[in-house]
């Protein structure tokens, strides 16, 4: 990569918004258009189950292998405690995908549909918000 | 910024998981620990009111600028449409933050206060969701 276009990598990347493990080549492919942000929040049957709560990050470990995922960020309830926020569930699943397109690739892809076979006991109940929205520059 | 530095600067921002509008220097900060994600969803009064959500709008493009905000989303429920999905809500504000301090600075900020003085006779309920998790590499 020449100083050019390591600067227009840089560049892009900064455009996008945010970038992930994926070769230079696909990020600049995600520089304009839309954002695709999906948060999924996981609510256990067995509440404060630390075992089932560990079973759960494994699986979702394995999700985020999904390729059309843009980036990924799993958490757990923060200790802010004010009356509008909700924090009943025991893990978050926040992912961006480049447009709805790839966001359906992954409903669809083997490596979702096994991560809802084999761990989908563990919860009682999933809340999501898909949200759509431009880039920032 | 010689080859190595911007070497540096590339694999550091990715390691960081994102990458923002902020100079590399405050990048670099932010490459290890957990990230502090906090997910708003803003129910409006008038719901389905178009000048109202513009209103609103305008408002969280105003607050994006409080400066501990590391990558910010503003988005609108998408297309998608199964029973676990939440589409009641007008507008999604996401937005990172290094750590949980930065967010107690982003909710005392000046612009944070001004931003609910002006805009909250917009929106008739707001459920926030604040997530912890580790930086993916």
């Amino acid at each position: 990569m020449n100083d050019q276009s390591r600067r227009d990598f840089v560049k892009k990347s900064v455009i996008a918004g945010l970038s992930t493990t994926l070769p230079a080549s696909q990020l600049l492919t995600s520089a304009a258009g839309d954002m695709f942000v999906h948060h999924v929040y996981f609510y256990l049957k067995n509440k404060g189950n630390e075992a089932d709560k560990a079973k759960l990050l494994e699986g979702l470990n394995k999700l985020a292998k999904v390729p059309t995922i843009k980036f990924v960020h799993i958490g757990s309830p923060a200790t802010t405690d004010r009356s509008v926020i909700e924090k009943g569930y025991a893990v978050s699943w926040l992912c961006f995908f480049n447009n709805l397109e790839d966001e359906e690739v992954y409903q669809k892809h083997p490596i979702h549909l096994k991560f809802v076979e084999d761990y989908s006991a563990l919860w009682e109940k999933v809340i999501v918000y898909d949200s759509v929205g431009p880039r920032r520059s």
